[in-house]
């Protein structure tokens, strides 16, 4: 089979020329007579590779000096507990917006190490909007502020940056790191698990500003403190050397492609394509407000669930795979990160076209 | 540049077979039309790959079924402050084996979480051999024995399994797991960094007897409680799939060698080869204790230190890299893994005769 396309929210299609690259060096990097999953994480080939990695995403994020970038593994799920851990800093509560199911988990976990205000909520509606700023009930005396800005399940994005005066605004950015420019300055700390805009699954990036550091709460393992890693360059320990390197060449993709602000234009333009198809449909919706529509997970549901089954088997007729719905929200859903083409998302809404014609 | 050899003490050289396996199916895994690090880990394809590489696993190390197999991230580590905080179990202190500096990096993280009882120690000889079982002070009160049945960086191998009686055996088995048959049914949880004979950095195996779980302090993170995992088939969160996919490669390729008891054998041939040509020289020494001599990690020192970088640049002149040693040793260090062919040991042994005969 030639290539299909792949919708899946996380682990994620990765860009095609980053693979064959990838492909073509696996067995021996750059002539070095080893792979790059074999180099000692301390000898020079590793270390420039890792190096590079991270200038380039210095350059495209436009990292300000005085935050560091620290490659790490353990996935959102571990940094839900290093945020509190790391960041409370002598205070007892922390302000967290819920927005849907990756809020919910965050604030669950908080709740192990501290009290947690939630400043406001879209649970009313399923989780298919995100409050405005004047509905925040934020707390001053707060630790930092934690929201998620691109909701991966409900296909919920935030596009405005809260604004939190001298409270450090803490950031899930799992799936919208990368898809456009953001300004990091304005957060405290940001993280995401690489497996969407990144890399492969097993690193876990974050960005922190370092005068955050070093005041973890006690029992905080040395490998859940950030200055242990910030510290040692992110090499503690030995870190997940082959997920690093395939990050640092999607960073230089993306860097040849024209950066961030040539993503956002290709994604605008990819997810206008889609969310067209739905908002002339009468057979399939999209149940998000239209201000928080995802650029990079679109949920749909069809006129009638029996028919799901049915737009499954024929999207995997025409080479796509995994438009299956979260349970939570049912129908579908279309994940097009920055790897996926927008032939990609043309050839979903023809056949969304073809199935309507026949069953609307 | 043909393929080296790579004597790093991890990551470290892997399979040759595996790699090209690896290589020719990296951008398109058995005609699916993409690669495994675009696989949603709820799809499949993932799911087959990854309970393959389980069941492979099991096989190999005689696995019991009591025992539970997680596939985890954050390196032995992380493994440091999990054992304790999940192994306490309302018990106040931990009895562990001080064999050389991962030894004390596991005792100084345990000592965040409980009293330890240092059993024996062979600090005083500067970790060259490891303490007789006579002389360990164990504590029947203990939650647990912890010992390290091979330290990388001294090369002290212990070849019998320490009796502990009612009280679990846990081993960090990063350096030796996978080069000899071991009883799995002695240990209450063995782990082990996978960046020397499992795969690719970034992926730790842990095995453990599943009466141990579900007993953590209070503050543990959800992600350091082993009871997450093994209720999830270590699926809470993402794992680091391809680190898993490529480990499932590995473990093919040790049952198609004939497994662990063919693996013993030929690293039994290859240490041997080393430690003859060490014990045969006057100008090269091995500073460990006969009985404790590693099968994979080789320290040797030369007779004149002011000579090491011509040896180690001789060595670059002959495809041999990752030959310094530890600056806790001085001198050399071979790591000579399941997957170095005994190619490279007598390469490096005829090396060290010519130097011998320039030098001695």
């Amino acid at each position: 089979m030639e290539r299909i396309f792949n919708f899946s929210a996380g682990p994620a299609t990765l860009p095609q020329e980053v693979l064959e690259l990838a492909r073509d060096e696996l067995a021996n990097w750059h002539g070095c007579g080893m792979s790059v999953m074999e180099m000692s994480h301390r000898g020079k080939e590793y270390m420039g590779i890792q190096a590079e990695a991270e200038a380039d995403l210095r350059e495209l994020m436009g990292i300000p000096a005085n935050y560091k970038v620290l490659f790490l593994q353990g996935g959102a799920s571990s940094q839900f507990a290093m945020v509190p851990m790391n960041l409370l800093r002598g205070k007892a509560s922390a302000d967290y917006l819920n927005t849907g199911e990756w809020s919910k988990k965050a604030i669950k976990e908080a709740k192990k190490y501290c009290t947690v205000n939630v400043v406001a909520s879209s649970e009313d509606k399923n989780f298919s909007y995100a409050p405005a700023q004047e509905a925040w009930k934020l707390d001053p005396n707060a630790a930092y502020v934690h929201y998620t800005p691109n909701e991966t399940i409900g296909g919920v994005e935030i596009f405005w940056t809260p604004q939190t005066r001298d409270v450090p605004l803490v950031a899930d950015m799992s799936s919208t790191i990368l898809s456009r420019p953001i300004d990091v300055s304005k957060f405290g700390l940001i993280y995401a698990g690489a497996q969407k805009n990144i890399g492969p699954a097993g690193l876990t990036l974050v960005i922190v500003r370092d005068d955050l550091l070093g005041q973890t709460i006690s029992g905080t393992p040395t490998m859940f403190d950030y200055k242990t890693h910030a510290e040692n360059e992110s090499m503690y320990n030995t870190p997940p050397t082959y997920a690093i390197y395939i990050a640092g060449l999607v960073f230089k993709m993306l860097k040849a492609k024209g950066g961030l602000a040539a993503m956002e234009k290709a994604n605008r333009a990819k997810a206008q394509l889609l969310y067209d198809a739905l908002d002339t449909s009468s057979f399939f919706n999209s149940p998000v407000a239209p201000e928080n529509r995802s650029l990079m997970n679109i949920p749909f549901t069809l006129k009638d669930a029996a028919c799901d089954d049915e737009f499954l088997k024929d999207a995997k007729g025409r080479s796509m795979v995994q438009l299956k719905g979260h349970r939570s929200v049912g129908g579908m859903r279309a994940s097009i990160y920055n790897a996926m083409p927008i032939e990609g998302v043309q050839t979903l809404v023809n056949l969304m076209k073809d199935f309507e014609k026949k069953h609307g």
